[in-house]
C-alpha cells in the first residue's frame, strides 16, 4: 500500500491521480490533499478519500472551509501536506516556482516525489538533484515525456545513450504565422487538441516554453548533456518521446494522449498496473505520424530555454519567473503574446547570473524576477 | 571475446554479420564458415577471418575448394560448423528447413544460437523451445521485428504484455489488385525498396508469409499466444516492431532498415556496441509513418500462417515445405505468384496433423511434402 499526498488535488494532474487512487483502493490511499482555492471540490474529495490533513494556499478559503480534519493554510499548509510523516509519495502537481519549496522539503523529509511540476527542476534542478543523492529517495516524473523515456530506459544503461528526442505537439498556435501570432488571444490557446491540461502549461505549449522547460528537466532526470537532448514537432502526440542508443537502436514509448498512462507508471514505478479505464492506441485509426523540426523563429522560447539550461546557474529560474508572471498576464489578455518571449528576453538579459545558487539565493531571483516583470508589465501599459 | 560459426557466411546475413566481426576485432572472432556453394567469396572469407574449418552443402563445390582448414560437405559439413567445440555462437542464417537440425544439434552442444533462419521456428518451435530450456542455452533473434520486440522488452515483465504489433513493409506488391497479381514476377518483387535480403525472403515478404512467419516465430519466442500477436501494415518500415503492455503504454524500435543494427545486438546482447558504421534514423527526413491493417484477401499466406500456429503441430512444418517448394518454382517463373498459396492451402488441407511432433517426424513431414508439392507442380504443368 503506497500512502499519497497530493499537492494541487482540485487540479488536472491532482483529479486525474485521484481516479487512478479510485481504481486501485489496494494499492494507493490518500493521506493528504492541498489546493489553492477550490474548497468546493476540495471538501468532496476530503469526503470521498479521508485524508488526515489538507492544505489550502489561498487564506481567506482556508478560513471558510469547514471539515473534521485539520486545515492547514498558505505555504505553510502545502508544506505540512508535503512533509506529513503519513505519506509515503508526494504527488507535486503545484503549477509554477511555488512547487520549489514543497518538492525540497518533501525529500528533506524522504518522500519520493511524483513530478508533474515542472518548474521544480527548472528553477532548481541541481539543488533538487544534490537533496535525492543525499536522501536516497526518489523523483519520477509524470509527464508523458519523461514518463515515455524512463520507460525506454529500462533495462537500459544511461551511457549508452546517443540522444533522447522529446516530442512537441507544437500546441495551439502551430500554424499560425508570426504576424497572426501578434494577435492571438489565450482563449484561442486554451482549446488545446489534444491533452487535458491545466491553463498555465496550455500557455507554455503554445509558445514552447513548455518544451523548453521539459529540455531542462530531462537535463536534470537523467543526467544528459543538452547537446543529447532533441526536439521535434510531431502533432499527432502519439509518440510521446524517444531515444537512441549508440548502436542507432531507437526505442520510443507510444500510447493515447491520456496524462493517467503516466501518473500510474510514476505511482506504481516499476511495476505496471492492468487498467482498462485507459484507453488503447490504435495506430491504424491515425492517418500517419509527421515530424519536423520547431521554428524557433516563430517560437523562440525554445531556444531561450536552452541557452538558459546551458548558461544553468541561476538563469533558468530567471527565465522561469518571467514566463510566470507574462502568462498570469496573458491569460487576463493583459499583454499580447508575443510579449512573453520579449518580457523573457528582457529580464534574462538583465540578470546577473549567480553559479551554484542555493535554494534561498533561487527563491529570492525568482521573487525579484516576478516583481520587476510585474512593474515593467505595469509600467508599459 | 566471442567465438563465432556463421551457417550461411556468403548470404545477405552471413556478409552483413562479418561486417560487424570486422568492426569489432575485439569482440569477435569467426572460428567456422559454411556456404550452399557461393566458394569464391568463402575462400577470401576464409583468407580474411581464418576460421578453423569450413562447410560447403554443395558437395562438387566442397572438392573443388582448395584451402588449408579443413573442408566439410553436405549437411554433414553444416553440423561440423553448428556444433564446432571453438563457437560459442553460432549464427544461423541458412535459408529454410535446412536450417533445422543444425540449430538443434548447436543447441545441444551447448552453443548459443543467433537465428536469422525463420523457418527453424516456424517448422520445430516446440522441439527448439525445448531443447534450449534442457540445455539452458540461449536463442537470440536475428530479424528487425523480433529484435524490435526483445528491445522494447528489456526491463520489463512478459506477464505485463496486453499485445505484440509486427510491422509489416507490405512487400513489392503491396500496391497491387489481385488481377494484378495473377501476372507478376519473381523479378519484380526482387527490387525490393527498403531491406537488402536475399531472393527467397524476398519472395516471402511479397506474399507476407514472412509476416506469418514472424507471428509463429513470435509465438514461439515470447511465449505469447496467437490472440495477443497482431501484423500491421506498415510502408515506411521505420518501426519495427511494438509491445503495448497492460496499462495501455506502447514500447516500439525504431531505427533505419538495416540487418546490421539487430545482428550486432543479437552477437553482443544484452550489451549494446556503439557503432558509427551505422546509420541513424532521422524522423524529420521521414514525409510521414503511416499504419493500416493487411489484406487478407489479396495475400491469404498471413491468414493460413495464423491458422497454422494455432492449430500447431505438424501443421506448420507442412505450410513452410509447400512455400518453400513453390517459392522456389516462381523464383525459376515456372509457377505464379498466386500459386504459391493455392499450393499452400492444398498441402495443409490433404495433411493429417501430428500432435507434438518429434525432430524426426518434423524433418519427415518437410520432406514428404516438399516432394508432394514438387510432384504436383510437375505434373500440373
Amino acid at each position: 500500500m503506497k500512502t499519497l499526498s497530493i499537492l494541487g488535488s482540485t487540479g488536472s494532474i491532482g483529479t486525474q491521480t485521484l481516479e487512478i487512487v479510485r481504481k486501485f483502493p489496494e494499492n494507493f490511499k490518500v493521506v493528504g490533499l492541498s489546493c489553492n482555492s477550490n474548497i468546493e471540490l476540495l471538501k468532496k474529495q476530503i469526503e470521498e478519500f479521508k485524508p488526515k490533513i489538507v492544505g489550502v494556499f489561498d487564506e481567506a478559503k482556508a478560513d471558510e472551509l469547514k471539515v473534521e480534519i485539520p486545515v492547514h493554510k498558505g505555504m505553510d499548509g502545502l508544506l505540512k501536506v508535503a512533509v506529513l510523516s503519513e505519506a509515503n509519495i508526494v504527488v507535486n502537481s503545484l503549477v509554477g516556482s511555488i512547487g520549489v519549496l514543497p518538492t525540497v522539503k518533501a525529500i528533506e523529509n524522504l518522500k519520493n516525489v511524483a513530478l508533474a511540476n515542472k518548474e521544480a527542476l527548472v528553477t532548481a534542478g541541481e539543488v533538487v538533484m544534490k537533496k535525492l543523492e543525499f536522501h536516497k529517495t526518489t523523483l519520477l516524473p509524470i509527464d508523458s515525456e519523461h514518463s515515455a523515456i524512463l520507460q525506454c530506459l529500462q533495462g537500459e544503461k544511461i551511457e549508452d545513450v546517443n540522444k533522447i528526442t522529446i516530442t512537441c505537439s507544437g500546441g495551439a498556435f502551430k500554424h499560425k504565422t508570426k504576424e497572426e501570432l501578434g494577435g492571438v488571444k489565450a482563449a484561442d490557446a486554451l482549446q488545446h487538441p489534444t491533452w487535458n491540461m491545466g491553463a498555465k502549461i496550455t500557455i507554455d505549449c503554445a509558445t514552447l516554453m513548455n518544451k523548453g522547460f521539459e529540455v531542462i528537466e530531462a537535463h536534470w532526470l537523467y543526467g544528459l548533456d543538452y547537446s543529447k537532448i532533441d526536439v521535434v514537432i510531431h502533432p499527432q502526440s502519439v509518440i510521446h518521446s524517444l531515444v537512441e542508443f549508440k548502436d542507432k537502436s531507437v526505442i520510443a514509448q507510444l500510447g493515447m494522449p491520456d496524462m493517467k498512462i503516466p501518473i500510474q507508471y510514476a505511482l506504481n514505478y516499476p511495476e505496471r498496473l492492468g487498467n482498462d479505464n485507459l484507453s488503447k492506441l490504435n495506430l491504424i485509426d491515425k492517418k500517419e505520424l509527421t515530424f519536423r523540426e520547431p521554428d524557433l523563429e516563430r517560437f523562440p522560447c525554445l531556444a531561450m530555454a536552452y541557452d538558459a539550461g546551458i548558461k544553468g546557474g541561476s538563469l533558468p529560474a530567471v527565465m522561469n519567473a518571467a514566463n510566470e508572471v507574462a502568462v498570469k498576464y496573458f491569460l487576463q489578455d493583459k499583454i499580447k503574446f508575443l510579449d512573453i518571449p520579449r518580457l523573457i528576453i528582457e529580464m534574462m538579459d538583465g540578470h546577473r547570473l549567480v553559479k551554484n545558487p542555493s535554494l534561498d539565493e533561487i527563491l529570492e531571483v525568482d521573487k525579484k524576477v516576478k516583481e520587476d516583470t510585474e512593474r515593467i508589465i505595469e509600467e508599459g501599459k
